[in-house]
C-alpha cells in the first residue's frame, strides 16, 4: 500500500460555497455518514469560528460511529499582532473537538500586505504560531497554503518561505491551494516538485475549476509527489466548483494504480454522487465522468456496435466498477445489436434471428419515423418491446380527459378532468395545475392512487420538450421526455404528437406503467 | 502571429452524438453562421456518407457568405479491398463540395483486426490511398487518427506507422484522437512530442472527456507542439462530451498567449456558448468555466469581500473579456453595449448615462430573473424598450381566450376561442388546430385579420420550448421562442410562464405586434 493517497473531502465546507447550496445540520450529518461509507479519509466539515451553528454540528458529528473518516475543523491562522491562544478563531477550532484541524494562511505577498494589511514577517509568525500551538495540543494539522500558485508566481522566495515555516512548526501536511483556479497542470506539477525538495512533510493539493482543469491539476500534483487530494463530491464549490473527487478517485485508483478508497467501496461511487446531489438539491450532472447517466451511454450506430463487440474499445472501465451502468441508446442510426441487448433485458431467450426481433425492429422503425427517439427513454422502449412480446399488462384504461386553459383569470389558468377504468371500476376526478400538463399529471395520479397507492412515491424530476419539425411552427410535432424517480430508481419515458398535451400524456402513461410494473 | 493555433469545431458532427441533441438543417446553418462570427477556423459539419440529409445541408452551407470559417466534410478511409475511387463514402465526401475534408482511420492494431477485420497492411493502404486521392483532388485534408493514444499504448510501432503513411500521402494535418477519453494529459503531451519528431505535417488533438481531462489533455498537446485543437462548443458530445472549446480558447488565448480567434471576437464567447445551448435545446451549464452564470459569481462572505478589494485575487480574468459578467444575475447576455445599440435603434438621443438607460437595465434584470432571455429574441427586447420609453402602441386588447384539449376524439383535439377589442370594436372567433398552441395561434390571427390584413403575410417558422427549472418538472417555468417571417424579414420573440400556453401566447403577441409596428 505504498501508493495509498489521502482523500480529503470538502463538500461540506468549500462545496457549500456553491450558489444554490445550503446544508442544514441534518444534511451535513447524512453526508458525513455516506462519505465515511465510501471510505473517505478526511471530511472537512465547517469553520467553527465563522459559523456558530457549526459548533452544534461538531458536537453531534463526533458522536457518530464512523469507520475510517476523520472530521476536520477548518479556520484561519491567528490574526496579526495578538497571541495565538488569545485568538477567538483558533480557540473555536479547539472547541470543535476534532482530532484533525486545517488552518489556512497566506502565501501571496500581495495578499499579506493588501488584504491582511500586515507585514510579510508577521504573516510568517502567524503561520508558525498557529501550527505550533495546535501541534502542541496533539492535533493532526493540515496547513492550506491559500493562493500558493499565484503567490509563487509573484514572489517565489516568500511563498516558499511560508511553507518552510509551516514545516518547521511541525505540520503534518502542507496543502498547495490553487485558490483562483487558474493553475495549468504542467505548472502545478513543476511547482509541486520544487516544494517537495524543500519540505519534509506530506504535500496535498487543492484545486478550483475556473480554468476547467481542476481534476487534471490535482492529478498532475500527485504525479509530482502530492499524497493528499482535496476536493468535493460532484465538484461542488463556488464559481466553477472545486476539484471533483468523483472524477479524481476513479482516475487515480482504476487508471493509475493508486489506492484512494477501499477497493470494495468503489461501486458506491455513483450512488454517493447521486445522493449528495439529492441532499444538496442540485440537478445531478448526467454528463459527469464515471457517475453521470451519460458516462457509459452510446448513441452512434458504429460505436454502439463496436461497444458490443468489445467494451474496451469505447469505455475506459466497466461501468459496474463505479456502480454505474451501460446505457445503450436507441437512435435513428442505432444498429441491430443495440436493440438486441434491450430485447434480452426483457426476454433472454430471444436471439437476433428470432422472428420477434424482426418484428420489434420494424415497429421501432415505424415509431422513429413518427418522431420517437428512445435514446435516454429506455423505459418507454422496454414497454414497446413488452407489448410486442405479449409481456405487457395494462393497469388502467383511459375513458376520457379534458384540459381547459382559460385566460385571463385571477388565480387558476389550467384544469384537467380525467375518467379512468381499473378492474371494472370507474374513477373520475379533476385537478388544477401550473399549466395544462401539470394539471393533467396531477389528475391522472390522483385518479390512480386509489388503486395503486405506490403511485404516491413517484415524483417527476424533469420534463423536456423538443419540437421535431420547426417548419410547421406551432403545428409541429413535439417530443416530450419525462424523467421520474421513486427515490430508488430514475426512469425516462417519451411521447410524440403534434399536440403537446397528447405527447405529454403518452410519456406520463409510460412513466406510470413503468412504476406499476416494478411492483414495489 | 507565430503562435496562432487552428480551432476546429465539431459541434455539428461529434457534438451531435450527445444524448438529447438532434440538429435540424436550419439549426446547423444557424450555428455555422454563429461560429464563423466567433472566428472559428474549421467547422466539421457532418458525415455526408452516413447521412443523406447531410448532402442537402452541404449544398446550402456552401452558399453562405462566411468570413473565415472553412466547412469540413467528415468520413472514413476507404473500405478494405476496394479501390478508393469506388468507395461510396469517399465519393460522398467529394460530393459534399467542401474545400477541406477530414478522414478518420484506425491506429490501434486490435481495432484493425477485430473491428475492421482486415490486415494491418491493408489498413495502411486504406489510409494512404484515401488521403492521396483527396489530396490529388486538391482538398485540404485532416487525418483523424482514431484511438491513437490507446493504439500507441498497445503497439507503438504500428500506431506510428499509420501516421507516417498519412504524412507520406501528403496530409495537411494529422489529428491525434483520444477517442475513449482516457488519456492522461502528461501521457498525451509525451506521445504528442514523440509524434512531432516523426512527421513533418501539422499536428492536431481531439480529446473526449471521459476522464474529466479533455481540456487539460488538449492544452498539454499544444504545450507539446500540437497546433490544431478539435472540440465542441460547451463540450457537447457523446458520453461525457468532447473537449470544450469555450474553456480551451480563453485558456490558450488569455492565459497562455496563444492566438485562437481574433481578439475582438473574444467577447462573443459567452453569447455564442449560450446560443448553441439554446439551439441544441440543452440547459446551459451555469458552472461552466468562462461562459457560465456562476463562473464569476461570488457568494457573500470572505471571498466576495476580497473580490471587491481586488478582483485579481479571486478571478482569473475580467469577465467582460469573454462577454460574461461578475454578477450572479446577468443584466443581459450580450453586454451593455448591445443593449445600448438596441435602445438607440428606438431612440437615438439616449446615451448610456441617461436615466432611461438605467431604468431599462433594471427592467431587464427583473425580466431575466423571471426567466426571460433576449439572446436571439431581439423583437421582444425591442418591445420591452419601447414600453419603457413610451414608444409603444397597443394594436389590440385581449378580452378572453379559452383553449380546450379533448381526448380521445376522432378528428380534432384542440380548439381555441378568442375575444379581442380593436378601436372599440369587438371580435370573437375560434379555430381548431394541431395542439392547443396552434389552435390559439390560428384563432388570434383570424380575429386580427379583419383589422390588419397584413397579418395574412405572417408565417410562423420555428417554435422552441425550453424548460427552465427541471426541479419542478411539469410545474416548471418554460420559455417559448417563436420565429416568424413575412417573406421580407425574419423575427424572433420570447415568452415565459409556468404555463406553456401562456408563455406561447406572450411570444405570439410580441410577434404580431412586431409585424404591425413595421407598418407594412
Amino acid at each position: 500500500m505504498s501508493n495509498k493517497l489521502v482523500i480529503y473531502d470538502s463538500t461540506l465546507r468549500d462545496g457549500a460555497q456553491a450558489l444554490g447550496i445550503s446544508f442544514t445540520v441534518e444534511d451535513k450529518l447524512k453526508i458525513v455518514k455516506k462519505l465515511d461509507k465510501l471510505g473517505i479519509d478526511y471530511i472537512e466539515a465547517g469553520n467553527p469560528g465563522s459559523n456558530p451553528k457549526d459548533l452544534e454540528f461538531f458536537d453531534r458529528v463526533l458522536k457518530l460511529e464512523l469507520n475510517t473518516a476523520r472530521i476536520i475543523a477548518f479556520g484561519a491562522t491567528r490574526r496579526a499582532n495578538i497571541k495565538v491562544h488569545e485568538d477567538a478563531n483558533v480557540q473555536s477550532l479547539l472547541k470543535a473537538g476534532t482530532e484533525a484541524i486545517a488552518v489556512f494562511g497566506k502565501s501571496w505577498d500581495f495578499q499579506v500586505t493588501d488584504i491582511l494589511k500586515t507585514t510579510l514577517e508577521e504573516n510568517l509568525n502567524m503561520i508558525y504560531d498557529t501550527i505550533k500551538f495546535l501541534k502542541d495540543k496533539g492535533k493532526i494539522v493540515v496547513y492550506d497554503a491559500e493562493h500558493f500558485f499565484d503567490g509563487y508566481r509573484a514572489n517565489p522566495e516568500y511563498a516558499m518561505e511560508t511553507l518552510k515555516v509551516a514545516n518547521k512548526a511541525g505540520v503534518d501536511t502542507i496543502c498547495l491551494c490553487d485558490t483562483k483556479g487558474a493553475g495549468l497542470p504542467s505548472y502545478i506539477a513543476k511547482i509541486t516538485g520544487l516544494v517537495k525538495e524543500q519540505v519534509n512533510c506530506a504535500i496535498g493539493i487543492h484545486c478550483h475549476n475556473d480554468n476547467g482543469m481542476a481534476v487534471a491539476g490535482s492529478i498532475a500534483a500527485v504525479e509530482a509527489g502530492a499524497v493528499q487530494i482535496q476536493g468535493t463530491i460532484n465538484g461542488f464549490g463556488e464559481r466553477c466548483g472545486n476539484a471533483n473527487l468523483c472524477t479524481i478517485i476513479p482516475n487515480l485508483q482504476l487508471m493509475m494504480n493508486y489506492s484512494c478508497i477501499p477497493e470494495s467501496n468503489m461501486e458506491r461511487l455513483t450512488s454517493t454522487a447521486r445522493y449528495v446531489s439529492e441532499v444538496a438539491n442540485i440537478v445531478h450532472d448526467e454528463r459527469a465522468p464515471f457517475v453521470g447517466n451519460c458516462a457509459f451511454a452510446h448513441k452512434a450506430g458504429m460505436h454502439a456496435d463496436a461497444v458490443n463487440k468489445n467494451t474496451s474499445a469505447y469505455e475506459m472501465i466497466n461501468p459496474e466498477v463505479v456502480g454505474n451502468q451501460r446505457n445503450i441508446l436507441m437512435s435513428e442510426v442505432a444498429g441491430r445489436s443495440a436493440v438486441m441487448s434491450m430485447i434480452n433485458m426483457v426476454d433472454s431467450t430471444i436471439t437476433k434471428d428470432s422472428p420477434e426481433t424482426k418484428k420489434i425492429i420494424e415497429r421501432l422503425k415505424e415509431l422513429e419515423y413518427e418522431g420517437y427517439q428512445y435514446e435516454g427513454a429506455e423505459s418507454s422502449f422496454e414497454l414497446v418491446i413488452r407489448k410486442m412480446l405479449g409481456k405487457y399488462k395494462s393497469f388502467f384504461e383511459l375513458k376520457e380527459f379534458k384540459v381547459i386553459v382559460n385566460e385571463p383569470t385571477v388565480s387558476v389558468n389550467s384544469s384537467a378532468m380525467i375518467k379512468i377504468l381499473v378492474d371494472g371500476q370507474t374513477e373520475i376526478t379533476a385537478a388544477e395545475g401550473d399549466g395544462p400538463v401539470n394539471a393533467l399529471d396531477k389528475a391522472l395520479r390522483k385518479a390512480l392512487e386509489r388503486f395503486y397507492p405506490q403511485i404516491a412515491e413517484m415524483k417527476l424530476t424533469d420534463y423536456k420538450v423538443r419540437v421535431l419539425d420547426s417548419n410547421f411552427a406551432t403545428a409541429s410535432k413535439v417530443r416530450v421526455l419525462i424523467e421520474t424517480t421513486d427515490g430508488q430508481d430514475v426512469w425516462t419515458t417519451v411521447g410524440v404528437s403534434t399536440d403537446i398535451i397528447e405527447a405529454s400524456w403518452r410519456a406520463l402513461v409510460d412513466s406510470v406503467e413503468h412504476k406499476l410494473m416494478k411492483g414495489n
